[in-house]
């Protein structure tokens, strides 16, 4: 169980997007709210101003910080004496650049739904201006707070595997497997239209996911891809399977699948590393354990919070063994390690490591350049395309 | 995703138990704020008055509500205003029938960890007191909560396995496969204690949940059950593992294992059932999905909230399939439903059907009946005992 | 692989049963030919004589050496010269003891399918029969020659578990489920008629295989059971289903489920040992891993012919980590079991300890005491049953 | 349980290569005897002559056909009467060309191990010279035998899933993660090396299987490959990973990864393929089993031999459901189809269509063009290369 003891005011909230109809803001608030550390007072849930009142009524936010637009409620906010610490931003990928950039210019930190931006263009002005804030910029990629999948990264770092030779990591869903978009699915709608979602399909919705995981867990930078991205589906403009070579900083190689055109897969993450030592295997749809295979060895199944296992799964987990953890703690223990992060600021104390794990700016701005050099490399013919 | 179109205010709640070093008290809170229907507001938290006000503090609880005794809070509660109308009782066993019944006689709504009392004569009395009083009282047999064993339940009950021949379901952990009751650690200590924990070990800490799951998906009634009980660890008292025979109302047979020394198991809670037409599987560990094997077809894997699922898994789960839910969500429901329920008589409205689903104070005392037969099969040399 | 170095010149082998329409004779064939130490010159194939002969035709059994009987078989092969040295025996279970007995007092050694005859009564004699002829008697409880079953006896005598304190297995099936034995299908039709299978059902049948690997893995004496043996489809006259409690020489507890009406099982032998220092767990249906959970260690998956495991899977298995072997390959096993021990009596030297593994009759004589105590605990009312 | 009922006199087998310290010779000799169907009656067992006659007196070949050469054993046994009908060739890749064309000048049937050559030249020699004889050629892609494999590629061509989109084929091993060809191991060191095995190294050796896989049960043609290949050991000559992008004639696009130094996989050869109706899932460490997910429903298990399956894998397999089969049988599945094909054509009847899906000639040609282009793809800088 997480040691609770300092008490700390709770964080002041704002939400922008997320109004009814929508899917993930519900799940940023679930996860705001498990470990009790923020307050919701504000939100810009919706650009339609009665879908916005509404939703705000239905999440308890007073009327007068109910805002029709993300840029009023950055400059009303930021005047009040008990305005928002803190924004989560959650609308469709063109969005974000906006919204994020008036919340910083504002001062008001921010919690930023992936990809980053619609283009590698306002990534890296985001990053620009976010750096120069001095304000915490956090990204979700919710996978990476997965308690064996941070156990996994400090397995490798540990030295557990070795050199890393091969890494593998793929994605597949399936809930795209026909072009739901043309009935109405709104979740559909906005990722596979260029306009909202940006270049990148399935490499932007769910590769950027696998991409930060590779190089969050393996602690090794990617330094060239080679892409293959199709639409499969009717008239659609955007990739719904991707299958990418990868290169690392090390001479380790692997391949990135993503797909949500896969029969059958639901949210099928997994990673899998082989180094010169060990190779470990996880599993989002099974994500309490974790697979560590010595050469020469046994493989050994690891369980998230049994007493056994080395480190620091501790931090990052709130039951014991057996008692399944889900995709919604992984989420909440981000928005607890962000808290953790700004109290620490405000307090001047040292933050506990494991809440530094949490993906930031660049950790945003890297994603955007996956969905980047694999689209130039997929128009170039499938070619080698270096990243930065 | 759940339907939250109603808004209520949110339900004052207290908590009896639970304070610091204590395990349920806090994923009763957890679980109770995932949902966003209680505000904790009052607290008999520790028999330790430091202890309990420090627990308050921490917690958020005001200090003229955090109480040193439940008989106190039950009763400055009932006289406020704002007191709470529902309180939950997180203690050892053998203080739940007196904490439970200082709230009833105050008018308090109660929920109560499992099992229900220490002794069964407890239970029969606590029972008529809450049926007297019209209140509500829920008994916290979470693992029936999951969206899975919902499900389960449902597809007995619509005839999808035609007549049930076989209930075969066990509760195995490790975690007092060695007497770390010695070393102060203060959860094996109360559970291993008669005059704390009441006539049952392992019966009486899991092995209800299963007789409870038993018959809550089997839709079936247990008529009579011969027991054979063991402490195997040092001087232990009751058991740490049981192997029950069981038979039903309707002829069927089947058999309990509950087990906290067989080492290796965490948590490994298995129901299956298996009819003239189709049997089902259900594991804790992985509760996201249920297998459903039909005699001459094929095993089916059935998935969370996948749509193709045939009914009402829509209301107990938050999120998409392939996104894991796990313990803390199935607890949540629980609160979630309880809410409801209060909401609904406080509103003149009629209940959601899924949340009339949370066991209550018959089931809590058919719990305690299970201990007593089974205590009582084994001490008569392992004979049949008629359950009522 | 297994080390061939000693060419021995094949064993002559005759079978008693296993003509056209029977499933176990050619399951006894592809084990007895597999490792090539065996050939099949004689046979007694079936009661029925125009089967029997075609059934020889078949098999490239010579015409003069395709007998009307067992006895017939049993006094001409004895008679000749290259008579055949085995016999093995995969008739109903009523016949075993009539045949085995025939060919021990020709002089001829007997490989017996299970149970090893259809009463208790008959068992003991023909064991008197086996002792005194000084001729081999394997019994082929085929699943105590799977590689990871040897491994996990091996483990337990090694002590790597600690004490045994409880040993719960299960072995259900569903295809009985229905009354299949009206539509003529031979299999079911014999195994449900008590003349032919004797006093058990499913406890016969399968419920042996199960009692048998209870004692072998855990190297314990179970010293008394407690049977609730139930026919759950039609008329049926012999159990379908068993729920056993078992209690063992050291102190150790379990239970025994056999079933053949579990609807969705097709052949799911599994047997879990939990001692104080770890625990195992090994399933038939896939039998090339054994799971070892060590108390406060991780679980670790041991893979058949994996370089790392200690000790002796070598003999057993023919193929690499990997490439999984099977039903046939273990039984197979048996076959060559058999065949090293006969070569090194013939030949004065010791043979493999591995090879010494074969159940014989004092195993098979056992098996018919499970039977005989589970019939009369139940008949008695459950009570517990003392095996000597 | 295959239908036995034509009596057949065996077939005359002769083998190249499997002489004492090889290993897939006696994989061959096993899978041969296991349904009977063939007497090893001539060998060239190996190249050194005492290993070669010590091989042939363990195997029971008379001294006057166990030959120093397979140039010897051709002539000399197309001279005899009785001489050997079918040869079966498990040298190292580098002699297949000149004892195959030898086999086939003598007019005897070939089985040849995979890949089919040292070079696409020669293979495409053999290709026309085994054509021109009118002689059977079967190359031993053992995988496509598996029942669950076949009944894959039927769902396939039934239209199940219909459209293939995208194939995913891995085949990762972890042997040679390190240089143990350094060490005298026989099989590494062959393997390992170009003059021995050929331009592919993990490629050659597994990839080629994995390859021929992907083609079987698809029912689709390669049309284009893109190759990443890796020496990750020591001064490895040869790729011992490799990450392969396809594209298929009817549009689908798929990768291939074949590793011999992912650490801690077995033997773990996974295909997956996703139509727009459904998506099936096959795994060779656990190849009882099918998994089927059709879109919008849930997922299948579907199990060997079960009665539900629809369709053919009675003729492919030998046992009942849950009785598992291994590695072995599906080899032994192979020879006993070209013994099948080799019978019908003696007698003139038409052959089983299931015995007719034994890899021919053709696919042993396409498996060395997949090698030919992958190498030319990498040396290219990962380029397309186009199939034929």
């Amino acid at each position: 169980m997480t040691d609770n003891t300092t008490v700390q005011p709770k964080l002041r909230l704002g939400m922008v997007g997320g109004g009814q109809g929508a899917f993930i803001g519900e799940v940023h608030r679930l996860a705001a709210r498990l470990d009790d550390r923020y307050e919701l007072l504000a939100g810009a849930l919706s650009s339609d101003s009665t879908r916005a009142a509404a939703s705000a009524v239905e999440l308890g936010i007073a009327a007068d910080r109910s805002y029709a637009s993300f840029e009023d409620m950055a400059v009303a906010e930021s005047d009040r004496e008990d305005g928002i610490e803190v924004a989560t931003i959650v609308t469709p990928n063109h969005l974000h650049y906006a919204a994020a950039s008036a919340m910083l210019r504002a001062g008001i930190h921010v919690i930023c739904d992936k990809p980053l931006t619609a283009t590698l263009a306002q990534a890296e002005e985001l990053a620009e201006l976010a750096n120069a804030s001095g304000l915490m910029f956090a990204v979700t990629y919710n996978y990476s707070a997965y308690p064996m999948v941070r156990l996994a990264r400090q397995l490798v770092a540990q030295g557990r595997l070795g050199d890393i030779r091969v890494v593998q990591i793929e994605y597949p869903q399936d809930w795209l497997a026909t072009n739901i978009e043309d009935d109405d699915q709104k979740q559909a709608a906005w990722r596979t239209d260029p306009e909202k979602a940006g270049a990148g399909g399935s490499i932007g919705d769910i590769g950027t996911h696998a991409f930060h995981l590779a190089e969050f867990v393996s602690g090794l930078k990617t330094t060239e891809l080679l892409a293959d991205l199709t639409p499969f589906v009717g008239q659609r403009k955007l990739d719904d399977n991707a299958n990418i070579l990868l290169r690392f900083d090390n001479g380790a190689k692997g391949s990135l699948w993503s797909s949500q055109i896969a029969t059958g897969n639901e949210n099928a993450l997994r990673i899998r590393l082989y180094g010169d030592k060990a190779g470990i295997d996880w599993s989002q749809e099974n994500p309490n354990y974790l697979s560590v295979s010595t050469l020469g060895g046994s493989k050994e199944i690891l369980s998230r919070a049994n007493a056994s296992i080395p480190g620091a799964t501790g931090y990052s987990t709130r039951l014991p063994a057996g008692h399944p953890e889900g995709f919604l703690e992984a989420f909440a223990t981000l928005y607890r390690d962000i808290a953790e992060q700004l109290n620490a600021r405000k307090s001047y104390r040292e933050c506990d490591p494991d809440a530094m794990l949490v993906p930031g700016i660049a950790d945003g701005l890297r994603g955007m350049e996956f969905i980047e050099k694999a689209v130039g490399s997929n128009v170039g013919g499938n070619i080698w395309q270096k990243l930065s």
